[in-house]
Parts: structure tokens; sequence; C-alpha cells
């Protein structure tokens, strides 16, 4: 059965303001020193997986040309342009449509945009094997990472019986706190949710008929208007009255054959400036460094510079962001507010800073 | 006797980088919230002591037109400019010889030009009574500043024997530890060294005579060379001969005759950015703010915004500055070490940057 890929690449990145922006969110930005952005190291890692033509990008229709300038060897046509942002489900169910139009049914790789992954074997061993498991019947199968610490910021696939390589999924449970967290690892029957999905465009669509019906009428008609000269008013029509849900709460927490894969392969969701210093080299003070700095006594800080000179004195588990028309200071233990700051600027309607 | 003043103002300001910089430094700028410079609040407050013709400014070459702007009311010839930087004794050396050719003797008050000043009408009565102690035989009196807790980072003077308003003082001494200052406050015999002097022309010159006989000699020249066509050659020429010497240390501590008038008028000598939060308003939590700046649980922070937009989340006890080239980020704690920074820039070579 061809194996295509569904690249879902309409965040936003807050978490990455000031750098990421609406008009330049985090999927599209280098974040490592090889000068990739997150989404060219994301096809690039399909290599071994997937034939560039049957790779598809869902994206807000803003990000068109961004996409088209940095992955050039994706058709166009796999381009697929949101009017509006739906969340996954939509996303997911618009893309199945499609790729049913070309392929009676097919392998369906779901694979977020803006993650970094270390062991690119291992994460290609992983995901034919979710293939494999996803081969049969109406499976969904997600990607589960094996815990390394007791993450607070995830959620959690709580498996069951062993069937092959795969596991059964009893639940999805929401971020724990800290203690759960720790009986979840102690459990030894907790993988982290990377939101990496494998399965049938057939079992997907059979799915998103039983549990959100009004969605897979939608995609349907977007799928059947696809290449046709209505498509572009087929899908504004239909897409814009979807609504917004992932495919989380909208079918993996509804649905029966749900399975899971587990992996460990050096998976990093890059979830905010923290990660800086994980993905990058750091000195002997533990700061992460970049651009036009001079740090004098300065330690675990992390600084992106822009085209100024900047001096850190003294510093300490300080973040640093420059940018040509913002600053971003942020102490360690507060990047979550960092969309305190995107509330207010849009509040203040100063939308070309957000 | 006339009452004249001279205004030391060839200082570079380094603690207050990166806004106070070689082209101009902190005595040229607005650090309050009035507007006003540095500078130009030093002359206002010495309205109802001193006419504006008989005020002068001593500072580098380079600041010539930066004084004549901010500082329109003081006549031309009254710019006295220093053709390299020799320290304060061979600066007040040629203000007195100065001021000798247009009187043939007169108080001197002797001020920096970076202080601020709380209580302007008990500063006036001070000097008054400062200038009427150097009014006596060759005093040469200095303006010692009542402790209010003990400060390390100036030095102190070490008052004994009450003359009228003044005392006869005993020594000088260098910037104490903290248990050394604890000892100075609770011993009642001490005072800070402010840095500001008052004489007769007559007195400094003739102390000058005794201990920088070179000095004399060359300011005599200077003096005499003033308002002819051979002054600049002169200036030049004497002045780079001088030592490199502060008057506290080539006169203050070797001559007799010193006396000190205790002042408390809310003296700030605003020696580094962690003054900005004690000379201006502060919020609810004690952030010192000043420009587009958006600060989500922010405390203790001073941030001297730029022409962007800066965002601090979280941060504690931090001082920002942003300026069109180079942007600070020091910790409250290491305001000391943005020195360090420049000494890197100028082996750097990166003049344009100091």
């Amino acid at each position: 059965m061809n194996m295509t890929a569904v690249i879902m690449a309409g965040g936003r990145g807050e978490r990455f303001w000031p750098k990421s922006r609406n008009t330049c969110p985090k999927q599209f930005l280098s974040l490592t020193a090889d000068g990739d952005t997150m989404i060219q190291k994301t096809v690039k890692r399909l290599k071994k997986l997937v034939a560039d033509e049957d790779i598809f990008v869902v994206t807000n229709a803003a990000y068109r040309e961004i996409v088209e300038e940095q992955l050039p060897q994706i058709p166009r046509e796999n381009i697929l342009l949101e009017p509006c942002a739906r969340n996954t489900a939509p996303c997911i169910a618009f893309a199945a449509a499609v790729i049913n139009r070309k392929y009676d049914d097919a392998i369906m790789l779901v694979l977020p945009s803006d993650h970094l992954i270390g062991y690119e074997n291992i994460y290609t061993k992983t995901l034919k094997k979710a293939a494999a498991a996803a081969e049969e019947g109406e499976n969904l199968v997600t990607v589960g990472i094996t815990p390394t610490y007791p993450e607070t910021g995830y959620g959690y696939i709580n498996f069951g019986e062993e069937c092959g390589d795969a596991y059964a999924v009893e639940r999805f449970v929401e971020k724990p706190d800290l203690a759960t967290a720790k009986k979840y690892l102690a459990s030894g029957n907790y993988l982290w949710n990377s939101g990496m999905f494998v399965w049938k465009t057939s079992s997907i669509m059979a799915n998103i008929r039983r549990f959100m019906p009004e969605v897979y009428v939608g995609a349907l008609k977007i799928g059947e208007s696809f290449g046709t000269d209505s498509y572009e008013e087929v899908l504004v029509r239909e897409f814009e009255a979807f609504p917004s849900e992932s495919v989380d709460f909208g079918i993996m927490e509804k649905a029966e054959n749900i399975y899971t894969i587990p992996g460990s392969f050096g998976w990093d969701d890059v979830g905010s400036w923290l990660a800086m210093e994980r993905i990058n080299e750091t000195d002997d003070d533990k700061n992460y460094i970049e651009g036009d700095v001079i740090a004098v006594d300065s330690k675990r800080t992390t600084i992106c510079g822009g085209k100024r000179l900047i001096a850190a004195v003294g510093t300490r588990d300080l973040i640093v962001v420059d940018t040509d028309d913002v600053l971003l200071v942020c102490s360690k233990n507060s990047t979550q507010d960092v969309k305190k700051v995107i509330a207010q600027l849009k509040e203040q309607e100063r939308l070309e800073l957000v």
C-alpha cells in the first residue's frame, strides 16, 4: 500500500515569539546550527519512508509562499491551504480526502512540522512498524515516546495488551501533575503522546464519518472538488463550517482499535525557548549563545541575538531573544507566560508584533 | 569676593554604558523624567549661588558642541576644553588659572557634573557655608555627605575639631569594607566624600604650587595665554605634559587646612544603572520602566527602552538597557562588571560601541 505523509504546519508557534510570528511561525524557523528550518528537517527525515510526491503539507493559506520556498521538492498541489484555523481533526480530514482522490487507499503518516528527531534511523524503523500495524483492519496507530523523566507538560498514552510491535491503547490522559507523572513512569504503562499518527486513509475516514459526520461530509466535498475550478470556493465554504477540534479529542479518545508503537528516537517537541540549550551546543557555563554577544559572568543563559551587540552581565537562568522590532527578556521559569505578552499585544491591536 | 563655579565634565561615565558613550557620556544624558541632562541640572541648581558668566565648565575638547548646545547660557569662553584626560588635579589647576585671569581672587566651587541633588535649598545653604569657611586663610573645604547607610562604594572623610560650621579633616579614607563602613557610621566622625570642593583660587593655586609644582607652572602658562592667539598651542603643550592625578590624591591628602562642611541634601552620585530605581518613580513591583515595554510578572527590574518593544517576562533584579546598536542585560549584582564589557570592546577595537 502506498505510504503518504501529511505534515501539519498550520501552528502559530506562540511559545517561540518574538522570532516566531504570525507571518513566519516556528515550523518555518531555523533553530539549530545546521540552518535547516523545522519543516525542512521534517521533510528531509522522511527520505527513506515517503516519496516527495506523496508528502502533503497542510498549512494556513497565509504560508503558501513560505512552504513553496522552503520545500521546493514538494509538488505544489500537495500544499493544502486551510482558509482558516480549525485544529487538527479538520486538517486531517481535509488531507485524507485529498489523498483518497489520488489513491483508493494509502498509509498516512500524520506528523507535526516543528519537532526534532535525534535518531532518524530509529525513527524511520518506528514509523515503519506503525505503518505495518496500521495496515491491519481499521487500526489507528499513535507513536508513543518512552518517557525519560516525569514531564508534566505532555499528555500521556496509557497502553495495555501487546499486539505484535504495538500495544492496545487504554486511554489518553491530559498533562499530569508531577506526582501523577511519576506514577505513570513507575507503572511502565504510559508513553508520551507525541502527536504522530499512522493509519490508512480509509480507517481515519471511517472514524471521522462515525464521530464527526459533518466534517466527513464536508471533507468529501472538498476532495471531490480537488483539481476542479470549484475547489477554492468549496474549500472555503466547507472548511469554514468545520468545528475547531483536535483529532485527539474528536477521534482518538472515542474510537476503538487504537494502538501505540513505543518509540525512543531522541524526540524533542522544541516546546519553548528552553529547548535551545537542549538542541544546541552550550558553553562551559551552560550558556547557549548565538549572534554578536559579549557575556561576562553569565550562566545558564540563552541568547538569540539579532543585528545588534548584546552584552549580558552576570545573568542567570535567563532567555534573551532579539529581533529588529521586539526584544524578549524572559526568566527560564516563565517561558509559558510569553503567551501573555502576545495576548496583551492582541488587546492593544499591535498585530504587526504578534 | 566673587563666587565662581567650576563644573568638571570630562568623565566617560562608563558605568552608564551603553547609553553613556565616549561620544556622549553620562553627564550629557537625561536620566530623570524631567528631561534635563545631568549637567543641565548641575548648572540650574547654581542659580542662587553663581552668575552664569561665572560658571566654568571643564570638559574634553570632544564635548565642546554638546556643552554649547546643552548650556547656551554659559559664555563660550567659559567652556574650558581639555585636549586630553588628566584626572581632576590638572583640570582644577587649569580652571583656577583661567579664573585668576578674570578675578585677582575668587571663591571657586568645584562640582561634579553628573550627580543629583534632591534638596536644592539645603544644598545652596551648605555651599554658602563652605564658601564662608573657604574665605578664611588658605582653607580647602570639601563638602561631606552625612551617611545614611554603610556604603562601601564611596571614600570617607574622617573629621575632628569643630571650627564654626566646618570641621577639620583628619584624613581621607578609601572605600571601606562593610564592617569598616559600619564602624565609620557608628563613630559619628566620618562623612562620604562627595567630590565637591570649595576654596579660593589663591588657596588652591598655592597648594598646587607646593604639591604639584610642574602643574602649577603649566597652569600659569595656560592662564597667561588665555585669550591670546597662542592659547590653543600652549594649552595642548602644557596640558598633555601634566601627570594624570586626582585632586584628592595630589592635593587634599597632603595639604593642611583641610575642612569639611557636612551636608545632607539628598545627594545621589547616580553611580550606576542601579540608581534609576532610586532617582525615578517605580511601580508596585519596584520596576522602573521607561519606553515601549510590556512586563509580565517582572519585579525589581529596571528597563530603559529604546525604539523597539521590550517584553520582560518573569524577570527579577535585572537591568535592561536598549539602544540602537547595543543591548545590555545585566544582573543588579553585577553592575560593576559593565566596565569589563567595555574593556573587551576596546580589545576588539570596536570603539564605535564604547
